[in-house]
């Protein structure tokens, strides 16, 4: 794929710190990076959005905001798109969050989404930010994240101006979806992807689930596929490579980046 | 929920001989067992079917056909059809299998599965057994089941009269899926629900996830609006519990299955 497209996702190689992400990045020629919250806070906002500015290199996507079932959700999204405006990038990444403790229902737990994400949009709007809910893998509905698929994940986007609440598209939650390809070139055709990220599917999964995001290539997701439907889709943004992998994280943080950015090259 | 329903499918008991199986569901009057075909095979066919008609019991369904990536899938089926038929019970659940070794290819997989069918529905016709494709959850999309929501299955069975194949609805495989309900009553009116079986949903997920399968009622699915759904669907079948858990296999088998009883009827 297109390496002026390539971000990387700090969480790839978690094991880094900011300025030695940043460093490697320019040394590899990656010229975007998806940033996350907590470290970059533990950084200082400020001095993490100089530092990459300086580098020259683009702040893809903070990650993330959500969490809906969070009794201070309301305060810590605005805090969240205040972050990502500081930050320099224009998409904060939605992860929804699971059912509420002690909950069975599910409808109205994503009911509860909507509502939360229709109170954020202008804010979010009026800050330069738009809002890319992330559906996530239906293997993390009970816990994580109640919105599965991505026609779910749109039908709460369009309730809002585009340029202020969009979707993530993300290879590893929506490859099993035989509805998803139309979602994509719906999403694509009213200006709804917000972002694009990439992980390839390998199993057996972790105990948990949570790091079973594998390097592009390792497993049978069919990635130059996904990038063909997003080219259709007319999407033209950054690919961003986000892999939790306990594996990945226990090795030398640099030379996972750059088998990273050979793999994603390679597909 | 009704006691006159009740089936236990076997591997909930794993630990249990098929005798000592029969022995307590007879104590405790659970009136119908679904049978794997491995430990139904190690006892003998025509012994378990004369140890399970003797005892009184229905024989709900039999686990399972399927697997189609296997080099001998065809006559494999047809000798589950006819232990199907020798058992006494009506219905061989179906789960596909994954993706072949090596591929990528999730739509040819799942046109494949559809072929198969196709070969298979007569011969189960004639046998008078009727096939059940059982969509699972998307997490086992890639090595286990490539058919992964009821409409897929759904519409894999409709091409087929419903006295040859439907579809087996499980509570773990679809609990997350919003478009399943409307499938449920879109298949119970075309008379296509061939087996409802039970487990509920509990995190974290082990590795592998194939052990998760919970105890009713110990995890987050709405049992009783899947109840009620299939009721108004129009099913008035067996409902079937099938747990797979480490932890309840670790357990004195009949204590466990005392449980499962009590579990079902508190739901």
């Amino acid at each position: 794929m297109n390496p002026d497209r390539l971000s990387v996702n700090q969480m790839t190689v978690k094991q880094l710190s900011l300025p030695e992400l940043v460093k490697h990045c320019v040394r590899l020629g990656v010229p975007g990076v998806g940033l996350w919250r907590d470290p970059v806070r533990a950084y200082g906002i400020e001095a993490a959005a100089a530092l990459v500015r300086d580098a020259g290199l683009a702040v893809t996507t903070l990650c993330r905001g959500g969490f809906f079932t969070a009794d201070d959700w309301e305060d810590d999204n605005r805090a969240a798109i205040d972050e990502a405006a500081a930050l320099g990038t224009d998409t904060l990444v939605l992860v929804s969050g699971g059912l509420p403790p002690g909950s069975r229902d599910l409808p109205g737990a994503r009911a509860r989404v909507a509502d939360a994400i229709g109170r954020l949009a202008p804010y979010a709007g009026a800050r330069g930010i738009r809002l890319a809910i992330e559906p996530l893998h239906p293997m993390y509905a009970s816990d994580r994240c109640v919105i599965s698929t991505l026609d779910q994940a749109l039908a709460i986007a369009e309730r809002h101006p585009a340029e202020q609440v969009g979707v993530t598209v993300d290879t590893y939650h929506l490859w099993w979806d035989e509805n998803a390809p139309a979602a994509v070139e719906r999403a694509g055709a009213r200006g709804r992807i917000h972002s694009f990220q990439l992980a390839d599917w390998a199993t057996p999964l972790p105990e948990g689930v949570l790091e079973g995001r594998a390097q592009l290539g390792t497993g049978v997701i069919d990635l130059p596929a996904w990038a063909a439907l997003l080219d259709r889709a007319g999407y033209t943004g950054p690919v961003e490579v986000e892999l939790f992998n306990a594996a990945l994280w226990a090795r030398d943080g640099a030379a996972v980046l750059e088998e990273t950015v050979a793999a994603y090259r390679a597909v």
